[in-house]
């Protein structure tokens, strides 16, 4: 079956009042239902994507990644953006493995080359090979290098847009605390909360042949 | 100046008679030591690797991940392997960081593609613009895709020779506590440990436009 894109949001998974606050609670709820919902249709292909909350948010504003980073010390804060971003996806994946889910971390910034803060480049196949497998991949905002600005930083949206062509998903789908959506191909994304998973999981068992 | 291809191998960072048992203080150590031979030599380039030792064999071995991944339950061990290798990578890059050296982790498996066995496609443009910018890009032995075998497993050598005619190293070091070489065009690759690390320090320093 084609792909789904599932956004866990920065919020959703972190407490933005603190420091490299994970909520490890959500993050086990949240894998342990994308299991059960594996399990409920094991043609599922997920590829799950989550925002960086409080890990990465605090360096990039410190540094101004986004914008651009052309000084060493503002280099010092792309590396440190990238570290927080591994450091909480890594908490992502292992409550995945601890839940069943047999996910791998792919990251955005080994493949990714933007120009003037939009992703030019990007690698597929290895996200297209986990599918095939079965795994689930996961990605995640990032640090990204970038031929205008030197460094820039890339939302998990961004990232996805940018797998969109050659992943092909029927549907994009963002869960968070705070309103979202995101306008694809003319179509308002559902957007899911942990109140209202359950009805998205069982959209996700009959998306099949959906394409948005 | 051109980049030098240094890699700290697994049984070095790595107690290999633990499980997942970093040797915290070596690691410390080495990374004050490669910060310092970064501030003797401003322009110095360096791509540093590092094995998996205790880490990522444990899982590799249980399943058999380079000879090939096919069931659900290998790739379940594809996907311990990974996270194995991340752990690892995590506790190098946050060492670099806190010794001061501006590391940032760029994940082969992200953008590699294998047939049976051998690298046949990896993404080089981020190592060689965290070069550009002064950063230390940091790799790793790791599971990979692989068109023939479905998975496997690539080792830091391995990877570091598929980037090869990319980023022309002029030198490619090994440090580790075991007998090891590489040779690469029909030289000779010198093996650093602990104790003549110094001395290497002054070669990486009198390097400049000797090519391999």
């Amino acid at each position: 079956m084609t792909p789904i894109f599932l956004k866990l949001g920065g919020s959703l998974i972190t407490d933005k009042t603190g420091v490299e606050a994970v909520r490890a609670d959500v993050l086990a709820r949240l894998a342990g239902e994308i299991q059960q919902a594996r399990q409920a249709n094991p043609d599922l292909r997920l590829v799950l994507g989550h925002g960086s909350g409080s890990f990465g948010h605090v360096a990039g504003a410190k540094y101004g990644t986004r914008q651009g980073v052309h000084t060493a010390q503002e280099w010092r804060g792309f590396a440190e953006v990238s570290a927080a971003a591994l450091r909480l996806n890594r908490l992502v994946t292992e409550a995945l493995l601890a839940a069943g889910v047999p996910a791998v971390s792919l990251q955005p910034c080994a493949s990714a080359m933007c120009v003037d803060g939009r992703i030019t480049t990007i690698a597929a196949h290895p996200i297209q090979a986990a599918l095939t497998a079965g795994l689930l991949p996961v990605i995640h905002g990032d640090a990204a290098f970038d031929t205008v600005r030197g460094g820039t930083i890339v939302s998990t949206e961004e990232v996805m847009m940018a797998l969109v062509e050659t992943l092909r998903p029927s549907w994009l789908l963002l869960a968070g605390e705070t309103a979202g959506g995101l306008d694809l191909a003319g179509q308002v994304i559902p957007r899911i909360t942990p109140q209202t998973l359950p009805q998205v999981e069982a959209a996700l068992g009959g998306s099949r042949g959906t394409d948005v």
